[in-house]
């Protein structure tokens, strides 16, 4: 895909992307091989610190809950373009989407905090950015997070 | 593999495909791309209701999940054939399946649940239904489904 | 990859291979299909004993459950090395791992229960042993397991 595009049509959304996010542990933020690249579990950060940490339902609105679930796919984003070298040249398509929803039993409305990222994916990389998905509600997340979203691509073989 | 075999061995089996699901929201039930299918978490459906909503343990038994974890892979194939074009014939094998059930803390026999979705992918496919498999027990469930079915397949390219 | 090197550094981590694992139901420990290895997920089991079975944070300390994990990955190297005829020689690389924490409402330290497993497969493998990885917490897993360990690998086609 063309990379400027991608990044001229995030600006128009009033997005940028996040500097490419760093492993919190022993593995790597993306890992490309042939013609496929898993993006690591993306947790919302913005400034080293969780973005609305807490259990939706609970603490944290559906509305926060989609918000936090865009701000991860912006973060995936990153990771993916810095994984394949800087740029989106490479990327063919989004394939997979998991989103992890950290709420209450009884929680029902996952597909609309899923929506926050699949829309973000839609909107920045059109037709490629079509995927498909699978929500969960999970009981805790990584440093308590509200949501988790992990992203799998399909990419041009360096 | 055979389309109308495949057909003729659900019906041997006292099942028929339903219609291809729509998705609820932002994604695309199955994403194919190179060699590979994806379809998108299926929860059980029929008519438009979701079939024995609630968790396992509690209010859903374990024979009631099993057969909602086969109503899922059904409708994972449907899902599948329609995304390949509306036939079986591109179809390889099933490499991985996830199996997700809403159950109670202490929930212990994930096993007997996932073979719902295990066991029907068998019997309609044969060796090609076999599958890397995960079961796992969650919170909750978009629209308080007991069972989310995620498949992958390898498919011929186009 | 070299097979005896691997087995050498396991040997020297004070490791060895388990018996690969057989399936507790209707599905394959590692589905091997073109370019892609995937290994179904894995659970402890030390003597077909679930190895520290409950509940991180409640009876099963994060330090229990990061060896568990470490076991889990274990698991997934033999069922991988089974898979593709019984040696690695056909391995190229860990892909992707996914890490389900069984853990208590609240818990947020997904990434060191996780690290006992990315950790191993670096170890063991080097660089192929990093992955993109995501760790979640779930209410439940098979038979009482604190963890469970879901591994991708890339392997050179039959």
């Amino acid at each position: 895909m063309n990379d400027q595009e991608i990044l001229d049509r995030l600006s128009g959304l009033g997005e940028r992307l996040p500097d490419p996010p760093v492993a919190i542990a022993s593995y790597v933020p993306c890992l490309v091989h042939g013609s496929m690249a898993y993006v690591a579990g993306q947790i919302p950060m913005v400034e080293g610190s969780i973005l609305h940490p807490g259990i939706v339902g609970e603490g944290v609105s559906v509305e926060e809950a989609a918000f936090t679930a865009r701000r991860c796919a912006l973060q995936a984003l990153s990771a993916l373009r810095d994984g394949l070298g800087g740029s989106f040249e490479r990327l063919e398509r989004i394939v997979q989407v998991l989103v992890l929803v950290s709420a209450v039993p009884g929680f029902v409305d996952h597909p609309s905090v899923a929506n926050g990222a699949s829309d973000l994916l839609a909107e920045a990389l059109g037709d490629a950015g079509r995927h498909a998905r699978a929500a969960v509600g999970v009981t805790s997340l990584p440093l308590d997070a509200p949501v988790e979203v992990v992203v799998t691509a399909a990419v041009r073989p360096a």
